[in-house]
């Protein structure tokens, strides 16, 4: 293994900024970033090998990606703008300083997207990959998910269960195609979820989906004192449905299973009285009461997801 | 192992708040909190287990207190308050609740000490228990390792080697007495490093001492294109260096490895041109040049502090 030296100077060298907001940038003791006008969003990601990933399948970029796009996906859920990240990574022994570089390539350009950078961090040695993520952002209204109001209607920016559907392929041996690539690097909508915080959308409430669309309505229901009506046959008229229909079908798998309870595609849930965003899609309503119930369905198992390997 | 809810539930109730300043605290996609006047420092770091802490010597809280204790020096090195901490956990299958609340309760009792408040993060399974913390703070004016001008004196919060000196111990079967509890539970001077950042202080240049104070002063030395003179003879008029001295003869060990090499002690190293406060003392002064010189000592191996277990 390289010394610890050694790979603090390949970070430096991949996460180097211009940014003048960053005062003091990795190798002193803490970053220093210029003040904000606006509140702060704090988020965290931990992921570990065998549980959230599995080197086998994934590149370490795509797994360094992954585990930031998580990361931001947080931020961009409480309505507020990514800025800043520190990464934490326990390295197995035999872990080489380009394995490091692939990884810190894969945080480095996720974050780049949406004009993040790593500010600092720290390494240690550990018997399996473990990739830990805090996010520093900004944030002028907050939405959380106790914000839902009676009459909402909820809407949804894109098809889940894609990333469940690509778990399943990898483990019957398929290493490629669209339910592969959005397991082992979703794309994050996070222009879409910047679009649900402001006006003339405004988002009441709103959660990105890491865990299950129907576990993220229930905590959203839970918290906001309401009832979510979820409409199965509107799930069924998005984009993509029929491919994911198709290959459910291929694979004897229920397709709801992956749609309602398959986690890290990382789409945006919200519920909105104002005006629906062109690109997003109604979902559900609103109502009275408590708990989520899921139209147009029978027999629906509420499972939430499981990350690989538990 | 509980369910990731209960556990979840467990820590929401152990790191509940009341400060007015956090808007949105644990629970949601992640955490608010006010916006600051001035900078905001960021630090981040990991314990792992084998690596940093074993739990045959450790209690949870006392690891817990331990990782929390320094990263919140990392940031008082900067010369910054800590407000704001995130922790995520890697927890063993066997993991039980109690152990967590353990755990976070040396988690939060340290971050209290300072003021500062965990406001999220994440858990997840790992073979071996790691902790990784994020702390975020607020600094008027940053203090670095680049700091140092020629004619600084050099001081010191408290002596090292104390931790150093206990781990050994431990390894010998030793499981009490002062040096074990330095190494298991530090008491570090949170209180010094902030009279070290002001005036009438105001130190040039600054670190916390967690990879051996030889390791540390030579960082200071090349980022501020100085060279440190440090001297042995000052050092050992320090408070504690009898005691010291007597069980480093006791188990045939060089004192000189514990006190400039050894680490985890995270005592305050500084430069400065002004008053030296009455508690911290003087080591050595800054010179043109480069490098750490060790005055009046023969033989001293620079080697840096490996963490227990490497």
């Amino acid at each position: 293994m390289a010394t610890e030296s050694e790979l603090i100077a390949a970070l430096k060298e991949i996460f180097a900024t211009s940014d003048p907001k960053v005062t003091i940038g990795i190798g002193d003791d803490g970053a220093v970033v210029a003040p904000t006008q606006s509140s702060n969003v704090l988020a965290a990601d931990m992921a570990v090998e065998g549980v959230h990933f599995n080197r086998a399948w994934s590149t370490l970029k795509q797994i360094g990606a992954k585990i930031t796009s998580a990361n931001l996906a947080d931020i961009y859920a409480m309505g507020g703008v990514p800025k800043y990240l520190l990464v934490s990574a326990g390295l197995p022994k035999d872990f080489s300083i380009s394995e490091l570089r692939e990884l810190a390539t894969g945080i480095k350009e996720e974050a780049a997207k949406v004009g993040a950078y790593v500010v600092g961090g720290d390494i240690s040695s550990a018997s399996e990959l473990v990739v830990s993520i805090s996010v520093f952002g900004e944030v002028e209204n907050p939405i959380t998910r106790s914000g839902a109001k009676v009459g909402d209607v909820v809407i949804l920016s894109n098809l889940t269960g894609n990333s469940a559907a690509g778990l399943i392929e990898l483990k019957l041996g398929i290493n490629k195609g669209p339910f592969v690539a959005a397991h082992l690097q979703p794309i994050v909508k996070f222009e879409m979820a910047a679009e649900f915080a402001k006006g003339p959308t405004r988002v009441n409430s709103m959660s990105d989906v890491s865990d299950g669309l129907f576990s993220e309505l229930t905590n959203i229901a839970q918290a906001s004192n309401v009832g979510i009506e979820l409409d199965t046959k509107l799930l069924s008229a998005l984009p993509g449905f029929g491919t994911l229909s198709f290959i459910s079908e291929q694979y004897g798998i229920d397709i709801w299973d992956w749609i309602l309870n398959g986690g890290e595609d990382h789409a945006f849930v919200a519920t909105t009285s104002n005006e629906i965003p062109s690109d997003a899609i109604k979902i559900g309503r609103v109502i009275e009461g408590s708990g989520v119930s899921v139209l147009n369905l029978t027999n629906f198992n509420p499972g939430g997801y499981r990350h690989f390997g538990k």
